[in-house]
């Protein structure tokens, strides 16, 4: 395994130069935000994870997170002392506004530490990443009281937070769920049931864990219209802050999964002892699918940012693999001289194709963590209104496509160390299987194409995504000179995507609705590879005018890399149209008992 | 996990219908081939793979193989019953020419056997699969006596053999090793070196190996000219065929790998007790390396299987679970009762791919079986000298093209899964981390392509390849009716397919070889996608026919499942001509020490 070197400068270029910094920073509430701040901000965080953060991911691996017979899980060695510093630091409040204790860094410039924290160690990543989910719940939808007494240890990340949903029979439909809050006299609720997948649902890195807890009062109507959320803590806080009483509910096992092995994932069951677990109503009772939805974008974004993540430490060990190891000879040119992987073809195309996804991925990602600045912050409604709507493209769209490709590009990562990519020694088959949960989690990539084609594209009758697609039309058509070809690429690519939208959208319109969702997986992959492509243009339009703090190798390498990408991935979306546009028939030729 | 069912009914379709059979039944040397010997080959080997060997498979993943102090390794629980009847039964043997002690099957009915055994435990296959290629060394290559002592017990099993080859510093590049024989005053050789990778290179499955070496003796040219090939037997063998002397060769260490745990791989330390293991040479020194190519074939071919029997495996498990989990509703019809997420489209989408992928790997890799079987057996010289162009092309293509398609479909295997594919319990993990392995051995998949690319397309001055794309496009011409618009997507394929070749051939005259590796792999995906269609479309055009001994169910799924293909697949192909003809330029841009 090679060391993690964050890529600030690509962070930063991408920033100013791709999604648009500028446009942030120039806010009256990110006023403290400049380019020092965001340097500083950048090389610190960078110093952090990669000394701190990514030393663990070996041993988050090999050794992961265990339960004890008594239902505690201890964290592998170094999480302890690892989590204290992150703390310590104040990395976990960073993100959050200042109104509740954070630091007030907008989520387009945090959303970068995300990146690199993810990168460092995805499973030590998901403790504060739940807690972030933890944390907008509560500011959002909680009581005065409630937020005094859970929301401040949970900011500052001493305390660490969870998201309680899934049961067996209900995964992707919350709305099945049975876990039962029964009302006690006090005004609170007592818990009972089972539920399983909980991330970092029992750990010792926290001296308390706040469950957010979805379950169903008595009486509550079927489906997600009967579902209310809870905080259920692990122990009870005392008026006066302090720790309190053991809450009846007890991690009963972890799951053994492919990757992510310091991260235990939990099944958490509520009132084996007693009653039930004490749980305090958020808001409103059969509200708490409205509330979670509030919460949803951030962490379907941050899972995106996972196959960013992954994909670029995959990158950075496999570039420095093929530098190094010596075999074969390079076929053109005169040596017959032993030479490094790095020269043959197929190794260098499968590293550029590693790395323009990766700008593109992040390119498209940091946009979309922009966009929610922009729309909860901008003075302008109308901006505010666009941003959001971009803002809820890009959720899903960027969920699944950056976590399919995250999968894909870690394992072009192992194909490039042939043989030892195989062994686990090597360190290249972690990010491959950590990568693995990415499309699954927060919503499958299915659910995920489902929401951009369903709810995404009829938006304002369409007119939202036309207007994405227009502006990605008009960055190709302003393409010129060395750039023409990728304008080309881009804007052939930008049509058929348009061509699909108008295809599903007109089944949208008739109720087709089998028909679109037949589509809607490679509607998102060309919806993706297209804007991500969109980003790739606007780095390389900005690097052909020579801007301040770059040096010319850096921005010629940003051409080079969205040159390839245009001729590489945006020249195959075309190839996509017949297979989103099929339609549903073809999928129901076979009866049901012949699938199997 | 579930069962594992052998697909016999496609199996059977696919060689009578789909390759060809018939061809090869008609050769005098196949006399004893016919249609009850055929369906009663795949139901026996139906019945034990599904019985005896699948059963091993979990237990072969979380129990693995493991190395003793003593440098011994012992197998999981199961392994040596389980082999000891394969042997009993004469399955090592079946695929084997009579004149050796084989069964005599041709290996296009054989192959189909071979798909069992690894889709029922991939791990377990790799130790008669590399018995295969040590069989194939000694019979064209060894002397008599060597013959004599070592084959009969190898073609039986009874012995297990290995493939030496691989060193830390020589791994694609053969030429690198530097494992030395000695040679010593009886006209044996002593072997001193270390080897990695030795698949099953130490076991207690049999009560000798036999293994294959390549080392250099003194004085040896350097590079692939210089290697010598040995046969180092575990136990040396006494004169009267009984187990003699321990060798001086042991097992230092296996390696922790990401799958495929119940086989053990290798360091294998020779000469570390005296003056090196004893070696016996295989014909004359410095030609190992033409006496390797010989048998790498129908090694390379097994490894395309493994992509095959996997996904087979995947599907059947995830078609099982889609049937059977209940979550939300259909969004089309009536029903508002929950349903089986098979009626999801996009789960069916995902169904469908693994299927009609499964089936035209089936039939390219089973048409590359009977073209080595014509190859060798047919009367008419031209048909053994195209026989034997087809095969050596469908070699590289069908080892990549299917152990990267390997991969994709046991992933989608997963995805259906949704969270429970990523607990390793479910075993739906099992496959997609066994399936790894197979782009990487062998040759990795980069190899395969450069071997496509430099040495296949230009065969016969690229006629040959012209040859199969043009019976490829009178098979598109033909398809009629219901099966007009597959052929349109087939001749588009096949078209935008010749046209690369035509680039690339252009290139090879020019000596412009780095543009046509670069381009090799997706070349080769093209190639791959395109006569995977041509066979799913020789099969649609039979099932439409109505032949005898099917179902009309299974017919009609035969049609459904290439009309998908058609729309899906085939449809992306021209996608990719930009991909594999935008030469190598784009990929040198960047400078090699700005990769890292």
């Amino acid at each position: 395994m090679t060391d993690y070197r964050a890529p600030t400068t690509d962070m930063r270029f991408t920033m100013e130069h791709v999604v648009g910094l500028d446009d942030l920073i120039g806010l009256e509430r990110f006023a403290h935000v400049d380019r020092d701040l965001l340097v500083g901000v950048l090389d610190e965080a960078g110093r952090f994870t990669s000394e701190v953060i990514a030393p663990l991911a070996r041993v988050g691996d090999t050794v992961g997170s265990v339960r004890n017979p008594d239902g505690t899980v201890t964290t592998p060695p170094g999480y302890q002392e690892a989590y204290k510093q992150f703390v310590d630091a104040g990395w976990p409040a960073a993100g959050f506004p200042e109104e509740i204790g954070g630091g007030g860094l907008p989520w387009g410039v945090a959303v970068a530490v995300q990146e690199m924290v993810k990168s460092s160690d995805l499973g030590f990543s998901l403790c504060p990443m739940l807690t972030y989910g933890a944390v907008d719940m509560l500011a959002q939808h909680a009581s005065e009281e409630q937020r005094a007494t859970f929301l401040g240890k949970l900011v500052t990340g001493e305390w660490s937070g969870t998201m309680v949903l899934t049961e067996s029979q209900a995964g992707s439909d919350v709305g099945a769920l049975i876990t039962k809050a029964t009302p006690a006299d006090d005004g609170t609720y007592r818990i009972t049931g089972t539920k399983i997948f909980i991330t970092w649902g029992e750990h010792d890195l926290t001296e308390n864990v706040i469950h957010i807890v979805l379950a169903r009062t008595p009486d509550a109507p079927t489906g997600t219209k009967g579902i209310s959320c809870f905080i259920v803590p692990k122990f009870l806080v005392d008026s006066d802050g302090s720790i309190g009483e053991r809450n009846d509910l007890t991690c009963v096992s972890i799951e053994e999964k492919i990757g992510i092995h310091s991260s235990p994932t939990c099944v958490l069951s509520f009132g084996d002892e007693g009653e039930g677990a004490v749980g305090y109503l958020i808001g409103e009772e059969n509200q708490g699918m409205r509330y979670m939805f509030t919460m949803m974008n951030e962490a379907r974004l941050s899972v995106g940012i996972e196959g960013l993540s992954l994909s670029e430490r995959a990158y950075q060990q496999a570039a420095a693999y093929a530098l190094e190891r010596i075999q074969g000879r390079a076929i053109e040119g005169e040596s017959r001289d032993p030479a490094a992987i790095v020269n043959h073809p197929d190794v260098r195309r499968m590293l550029m194709m590693m790395r323009a996804n990766v700008e593109a991925m992040r390119g498209l990602l940091y946009r979309g963590a922009l966009a929610m600045d922009m729309a909860r912050y901008h003075d302008d409604e109308k901006v505010r209104e666009e941003s959001e709507t971009l803002a809820s493209i890009i959720t899903p769209l960027g969920k699944a496509w950056a976590s399919d490709l995250g999968v894909e590009m870690t394992s072009l990562g192992i194909q490039i160390h042939g043989g030892a990519g195989y062994i686990e020694e090597t360190g290249a088959a972690q990010w491959w299987r950590d990568s693995r949960i990415a499309p699954i989690y927060e919503g499958t990539n299915g659910i995920q194409a489902m929401d951009l084609a369903m709810r995404r594209l009829p938006m304002e009758g369409g007119a939202a995504i036309r207007r994405i697609l227009e502006e990605v039309a008009d960055e190709a058509a302003s393409l010129e000179g060395d750039l023409k070809p990728m304008g080309e690429r881009l804007t052939a690519a930008v049509e058929a995507t348009g061509q699909v939208a108008m295809t599903l959208g007109g089944w949208l319109l008739s109720g087709e609705y089998n028909n679109v969702l037949a589509g809607a997986t490679p509607f998102l992959k060309m919806m993706g590879d297209t804007l991500g492509g969109w980003m790739l243009a606007r780095g390389a339009r900005a690097a052909a005018e020579g801007p301040d703090g770059y040096t010319e190798e850096f921005l010629s390498d940003r051409i080079a890399t969205a040159v390839f990408y245009a001729e590489h991935v945006l020249s195959t979306v075309p190839g996509l149209v017949a297979s989103a546009t099929a339609g549903a028939q073809g999928l129901y030729e076979i009866a049901d008992a012949r699938l199997a």
